[in-house]
């Protein structure tokens, strides 16, 4: 991969002439920083990415980890070496407090540093991705202690996180899990059960591993409501800041995948007896808050992993996305149509209109993306550091409502983007000689992993949009109106665009009170999956006329690429919601009416 | 694969209730057949191709093939265990004269047929594939020596065939191709050049491998006007029946792809003196029919592939579909949005209104697609077989016009229907240990050979529609308008259908001159491939008409459900239509007045 995998130029862009990142730097969390520090950051990230992740990247997909016999598992050392390097440059820790040995970054320029290593390197990023996650709850709900013995080693780098939800029977039902925590009388717990599907859940890339389980306390409540979250390392800390003993977790399996090969995803064993013959029963855990509020904790991280799996399938679509433009400038084919001289010389693919379309199209997913990406992650440093109680709590539910968007979109949009990398290649991009096809089958998950598709859909129909009497929905109304303000009074394209932008957003708002004016649930929520793709265009049609409005009298390539990708997505993308609404509109039945017996 | 890879029910149903296929055994081609015949092919092929074609299909795709020091071929040995059986039930040469040996089987019968084996091993069942339409072409174009010389083996299985068009540096681009072939003394040619993408251009699963080569004899026309046939055998004939000298034609490496992994694709070199060395410069090759025709003999070849490919799409999206409705039925996961009661017992996924979506959508897709693919193959024995030359040519000039959709479509939404399986089994299903990650990567090939999806748009749109004055469009735009008018008549939700139908058969007409009324080609097939798109789906929604009509009056849940996906495509699918029309009535430039430099 010489190509690099993230354009800095636009980086730049969304953060500074668009996002004003550098605002940020008057809030006392971030004043030591300056967009020299933050410019340093990427610079180190952009080039440690390149040069340690991006290597290895096809490497770890041919070789992909393998179980011994001993139950632990054998993997690439480039993938250690990488994760050592950039443990040693402080990333792991860079948004925690400086008490804590971090940067104190913005979240915003967290996110954006760390799509570098993603989209260089999907698989190998996801170890420090977890990390990070799991060291956020436990400084969020964990005792001092916790985080003392747990995240102070995380953020070094010696010890990897986890999040052990799902089980064999219990995947997008958590209300469905088995996993046992007995408690004991020193205050512990004993952990017994099964967790399926944990990314990272074996390796030996870190001293230990930090598993942070969702099971029941006997007694509890019935569902979701009976969920405590544990802390249970792979290895018990001695105390003394050493390691003591093994902890009795056990690898049963790895999952062999289609894409994203490198990252360890396994089938744990809680308190099977393999680690602790004759002992107890159960792995030792330790209660992370209170009991029964397991889920409520586990969602803090779960929606960061949203946002995060969300910047997965962006830089991986951005990665493509660029490696087709260069294959497009230097790869030779046909003439134009009005060119009927058979002995002239061929033209590059990217003269052609079909591929070009191709890659207006990657352009206004990935750069849309992004862009969605990036302000998502400066609300959660508006949420978090904006001082004014009553703007934070706005932040906090316009995040609400974009984070179902933030996850599902790029899911959706640059897996599409990869394929047409794949189409602008040709025969190549089918061939493993090329980059592409990895991203494609690496992205193919994201779709699925921290709540599928569908599940993204129930939650902004059937939570995020009618909470508190549905002020998220207004919010986010009102955010876009206010877009759209600015545009028509702004000159050029952006005018016409705000009118198309405002009726679709009409529209939208007045279909969901039709939805839920029937009140059945049944009917408003069975094509929550169309209305989370209408929103989705939408939002991003949204965040295109804010990028369009940061490109205004500015000139260059650079800038009428972006007033190209916007014309794209409002002429080809935004007209889809169309179709979606009329059938939102018309309460239609048909997934519901069709019974299991007819397929 | 123990799930059927596609549905008896749905063939009987298209072939006999719907296309009336028994109405062909009254022609004299197919005097000897009846329902009989055809249904013991159909159970034979059906019977082989999950006992001997399905069991190896995950392991010729985790063993791919590997080329030798010496430049042959390993593969895994129940590839050639599959293919003898093949060719010993005589299926190679199902469509072929009696007097050739082969069965005279209808197209229609031999397509569905063939279905069996490339929904059960897409790569195991291309060999023969390419095989039945090299010799089709050789029977077409080729002398009575040439007939018996290639063509009878080949229908034994003895021989197997290939197709050599593209070139490392022509792909799409066929007028400039290098390849050339002197004329020698004895009337044969001697080949030299190099051929990139030939599927099965070397193995050891037949005695000899007869290419077909697309070459320039020197001094012709440029581009694709000098472009001639020749039949280049791995290993020359000697003129007895048997086998003599290695012809100088090698291996020189072997694609490594992203799925369709059993299907030896190659880089092949002709006449560089490897298995000649001192002897003659070239591949030994015979001219098939005239001079500088070669371009237009391929596209008999190429036609008939492009349909093939089509079912190839078809038969990986229906086996996903088969796949993920068995999984829907048997994995529980969750309760109905009206259960409250955590405790109660979970439902099967089929129960889910976003599973029923996703299946009634794979449902839409892979039977519609399937019933077109069977309407085109029908329409090839009405060209080959109606007898009347003017309904003949109507034959002819319907499926000319319908080509490009039946390769398109089911390479587009069938992969889209693959990738929905693959979401149906959640996590599950993005591992190896199902069989839909392998479909979703072996589908992804076919929006890409036998001409690319910006290819097939330039076709449809740039000539198709366009040749003979408009009239494959306005036969196209009358057979439609037949169904709606039955459809009228009809009584339930057919003639609701039809309106619908009409409606945007309309449009596309209007849109269709309006894209040409300017008189200028870049700008009329600047966005031919969202054409392609609009065409396709009225096609298939027309389609799903057609099969509305063929159960109309019938009860049962096999009804039920062709009701169901009817009511899903004109719901969810047609209406995609409207937007896709308005840009292209606005005669759009977006993808024209994006320059290379704003990339």
């Amino acid at each position: 991969m010489t190509t690099p995998a993230l354009s800095r130029r636009d980086l730049d862009f969304l953060l500074y002439e668009w996002l004003d990142v550098e605002s940020l730097t008057a809030r006392p969390r971030f004043a030591e920083h300056s967009t020299d520090t933050f410019d340093a950051v990427l610079d180190l990230c952009a080039d440690l990415a390149m040069k340690h992740f991006a290597p290895h990247n096809k490497k770890a997909d041919a070789n992909e980890p393998t179980m011994r016999p001993d139950g632990t598992v054998e993997m690439i050392p480039e993938v250690k070496e990488a994760l050592d390097l950039f443990a040693q440059a402080g990333l792991i820790a860079g948004q925690f407090d400086e008490s804590l040995g971090g940067m104190q970054l913005p979240t915003v320029v967290a996110r954006a540093a760390m799509a570098w290593f993603q989209a260089a390197n999907a698989s190998t990023s996801s170890y420090p991705f977890l990390t990070v996650g799991n060291a956020n709850l436990i400084v969020a709900h964990g005792t001092q202690e916790q985080i003392d013995t747990y995240v102070r080693p995380m953020l070094e780098g010696r010890y990897f996180g986890t999040m052990c939800l799902s089980e064999p029977q219990a995947g997008s039902s958590l209300a469905d899990i088995t996993t046992r925590a007995e408690s004991q009388p020193d205050g512990s717990y004993r952990v017994t059960g099964t967790k399926m599907w944990i990314s990272g859940g074996e390796h030996e890339l870190s001293e230990n591993i930090v598993h942070l389980v969702l099971a029941k306390i006997p007694g509890g409540p019935a569902g979701v409501k009976g969920l405590s979250l544990f802390v249970v390392p792979k290895v018990l800390p001695d105390g003394e800041g050493g390691l003591g003993e093994r902890n009795d977790v056990t690898l049963v399996g790895l999952n062999h995948k289609m894409g994203n090969r490198g990252t360890t995803n396994t089938l744990l064993n809680f308190g099977d007896g393999t680690h602790t013959p004759g002992g107890h029963a159960g792995a030792v855990g330790h209660l992370v808050g209170e009991p029964h509020r397991g889920l409520s904790y586990m969602f803090h991280m779960m929606n960061e992993a949203r946002i995060g799996v969300g910047f997965l399938a962006i830089s991986l679509g951005y990665a493509g996305y660029l490696q087709s433009v260069a294959y497009a400038r230097t790869r030779t084919q046909g003439r134009s149509l009005t060119d009927k001289d058979p002995s002239s010389p061929p033209v590059a693919l990217i003269e052609h209109a079909d591929v070009k379309r191709m890659l207006l199209a990657q352009k206004a997913y990935v750069e849309g993306a992004l862009a969605l990406g990036l302000y998502c992650s400066k609300l959660v440093d508006e949420q978090d550091t904006i001082g004014d109680p009553d703007l934070s709590a706005r932040a906090t539910l316009l995040l609400d409502v974009l984070t179902p968007i933030a996850k599902s979109w790029p899911s959706q949009w640059c897996l599409e983007a990869n394929s047409l990398a794949i189409q602008v290649h040709g025969g190549y991009g089918y061939t493993r000689d090329y980059d592409v096809e990895q991203f494609y089958r690496d992205n193919r998950l994201n779709p699925i992993h921290e709540g599928t598709h569908g599940v993204q859909g129930l939650d902004l129909l059937g939570r995020k949009v009618v909470m508190q009497g549905g002020a998220g929905l207004a919010l986010l109304a009102e955010t876009v109106g206010d877009t759209v303000k600015r545009a028509r009074e702004a000159d050029g394209s952006a005018a016409g665009y705000a009118d198309e932008l405002a009726a679709v957003l009409q529209r939208i708002v007045a279909t969901t009170v039709r939805l839920w004016s029937g009140g059945d649930p049944v009917v408003a929520l069975a094509n929550s999956s169309v209305y989370l793709e209408a929103m989705g265009h939408m939002v991003v049609a949204w965040i295109w006329l804010e990028q369009l409005l940061a490109a205004e009298g500015r000139e260059g390539d650079f800038y009428e690429g972006k007033r190209a990708a916007a014309r794209y997505f409002y002429r080809f993308e935004l007209p889809r919601t169309g179709p979606q609404l009329d059938l939102l509109d018309s309460l239609d039945r048909t997934t519901v009416d069709t019974r299991a017996d007819w397929f």
